[in-house]
């Protein structure tokens, strides 16, 4: 009665993974720490299968991380593409903290060597699903238990930022200056007519809190109704996020790492009810109970390359799920690949309340052919096989030259960026404000 | 430089669900509030997909679960096989306390209409990997990401039980009697020669807890080192409980609900530090975080039944892992689609630390065409399509044969068998001793 049923199950084996440091532009958008470099690290992964099909990953570009996906990669070399609860488990070993830690770091909190592995795990992970979905025939999502959406929506990420980079040799971009209220909703505006965007968050830390207030209430103004998110990377002092936080309290959907600390976050949240998102406090596993248990986070804000691939990325969702915490998606600089593995995953979570959050419209290059797009603020889940992009690798090329020709972009340093365009810049640290 | 890429990614839609009704032959087996039927009712999934192939799923076969399936299962036809997210959503609703609970349900905590809805749809979400494995040509375990390991472990679960149940018409078993330390151990003699069990379960609450904590010293001395395990199915009170823990410390891997109440077991694992492990305490996600947060539970037995499926048992994993917990598996009388399903997942999930638990050894009935087997207290991952396992449809037929001629036992009833072997016998309740 059945069908005719193949009986040879065995999957391809992974002939070989390909490493590519590149830099990409980055507009010189504004944060805490400083300014982002003209140009940013990315690694680009291929895994390679037997017969020929090619996977795609993508993660962070900077030598720490560059360097431990060189001294992985050799582990996937001869596993199944179909072992992807196994990709975990390579290069595990007891965590330590980096002791150089790299300028940009601090966004996502203190970085260990297990942080830097899983980001590394990430990329080869969503490679190997994407060519195990084209091996298939079945887009990634299928490999995650199908979608449950047709549309992930993202928010639009409004940034204080320059007009231009102050150095030379920087690729310019049309957005223009935001540095006050006025440039926020023109920015905003602007968001919109590109894709529709329904929520905006904005990144904040920048300047003095009652200048950041008084810029979401021009975007709750000039947007009613529209959820709107604030986030200093946890810039402030307990005593300026309850100040921001009674301010805000209903014009936003949610407060972003208001403070740094675990402590402080339950405290605001206690004595304001306040929403909380993070991607600071909790970024691994072992983050998530003294969070959850101090009820210093509402919210969480998964991120695919940190808790290492988009089967851990389902597995956070569970854990917020059981402890009643909602979902949503942090995102750095990031190229289409990776916002392709994010759209796919987060189709597959079915109580995915939040937008998520993307850098993407920021991206001036890309390393796929067909740059994706949004429509009404969301991402159209791909149905193609695998994750349903397709590598340019001129554009890699090129990129991967730029690598080679600026040495000194490679680590991303906010920090020394803004030292370039003010002379005498000092890290602010945190709290700031 | 890609091989060919099949560019039609859809998948067959189910075209039909089949459910048939079962009576399967049970030992006597005795546990705290009676005795195993001589025949339980199982429910039979299969789930048909255009072409023609063939899933299978199983679950509790009691009227309230088959009239549930009834209602629920139109509304996965026409559904993509490989929407394997969205099976969790089918039927949701305000979950309610059943207005009579079943019999044997004390055994799984109070029973309400969800945890009914998701035992159906667990079978109904195997039973579409089933077909959708088949269809793709691979294993369900790499549906779920792939085994990371080749054998699952079983302990050999020990009962105490009569020689021969007391009514005509049963069938018989070659395990003779347990009423004592020597008739335990003796069973689990049997079972090592049986299937090569590396660890034992006793069930319990059956005798007064000095003849238990006798029969599970009996087996330390006789299988020395080798893990054990006594679960009185909440039937103790908690001053037996600590008695017992005290008694047993050292001795056992872990208690299995000792006591009923989340507040009583965080007790006794406050009081004695022993284990403590659960299927009756957490059987859904809203029993997860009370149970955490009282430290109530250090081991959870999932079972993909109560739980809605095996990307459910994988999230449960994944919670238990966020808040440092271990994870075994559940198990009540089952048959072979239930094991195969069983070690398909329990083989994806990395940290896996305890043997899961079983009764198949206890089944002299199948409804595959080739039972599954034990080597070294292990069953073999099926690397085959789909769950790896063929109906028998002439051994269903004959059982729905016997499900239509008595109607008497379609819903299991322990305290009902006991009361047909001991006229007047009653529900001793809970807690017991």
């Amino acid at each position: 009665m059945n069908a005719e049923i193949r009986t040879d199950t065995t999957l391809p084996t992974i002939t070989e993974v390909r490493l590519t440091p590149i830099l990409i532009a980055d507009p010189p958008l504004l944060n805490l720490s400083g300014v982002h470099q003209p140009y940013t690290p990315r690694l680009i992964v291929e895994v390679e299968i037997e017969g020929g099909i090619v996977g795609l990953g993508e993660t962070y570009g900077d030598t720490v991380y560059f360097e431990r996906a060189k001294a992985l990669a050799p582990e996937l070399v001869g596993q199944s593409v179909g072992a992807v609860n196994t990709i975990g488990g390579i290069g595990q070993e007891a965590s330590t903290l980096l002791e150089a830690q790299p300028a940009a770091s601090g966004l996502r909190g203190a970085l260990t060597t297990d942080k830097v592995r899983l980001s590394v795990l990430s990329a080869f992970e969503v490679a190997a699903l994407d060519a195990l979905g084209q091996q298939l025939g079945v887009p990634v999502h299928a490999l995650l238990g199908g979608k449950v959406r047709d549309h992930v929506e993202y928010s639009g990420y409004l940034f204080y930022k320059w007009a231009e980079h102050p150095v030379e040799d920087a690729l310019g971009d049309d957005w223009g200056a935001a540095l006050d209220p006025d440039g926020v909703v023109r920015q905003a505006r602007k968001f919109f007519e590109y894709g529709g965007f329904r929520s905006f968050k904005l990144k904040g830390g920048v300047l003095p809190p009652d200048e950041e207030i008084a810029a979401i209430r021009a975007l709750a103004d000039e947007f009613p109704g529209m959820p709107l998110r604030l986030d200093p990377n946890g810039g402030w002092t307990l005593r300026t996020a309850l100040h921001v936080a009674q301010e805000l309290t209903g014009v936003v959907e949610y407060l972003e790492d208001p403070t740094a600390t675990v402590a402080d976050m339950a405290e605001v949240h206690r004595r304001t009810g306040i929403p909380l998102a993070t991607n600071m406090i909790v970024t691994a596993l072992n983050e998530v109970r003294p969070a959850f248990d101090a009820d210093a986070v509402q919210i969480v804000l998964s991120d695919h390359h940190y808790w290492g691939g988009l089967f851990a990325t389902r597995d956070l969702a569970a854990v917020c799920r059981a402890y009643g915490r909602g979902l949503s998606m942090h995102s750095n600089t990031h190229l289409g690949i990776s916002l392709a593995a994010m759209t796919h995953v987060a189709a597959t979570v079915p109580d995915l309340e939040y937008a998520c959050d993307s850098h993407y419209p920021w991206q001036r290059e890309e390393v796929i052919t067909t740059p994706i797009t949004f429509t009404d603020g969301a991402v159209t889940v791909s149905d193609a096989p695998g994750l349903g992009v397709t590598l340019d690798r001129d554009a890699v090329a090129r990129l991967h030259e730029r690598w080679n020709a600026m040495p000194e972009l490679r680590d991303r340093d906010d920090i020394a960026a803004m030292r370039r365009a003010k002379p005498g810049f000092e890290d602010p640290g945190i709290p700031k404000y």
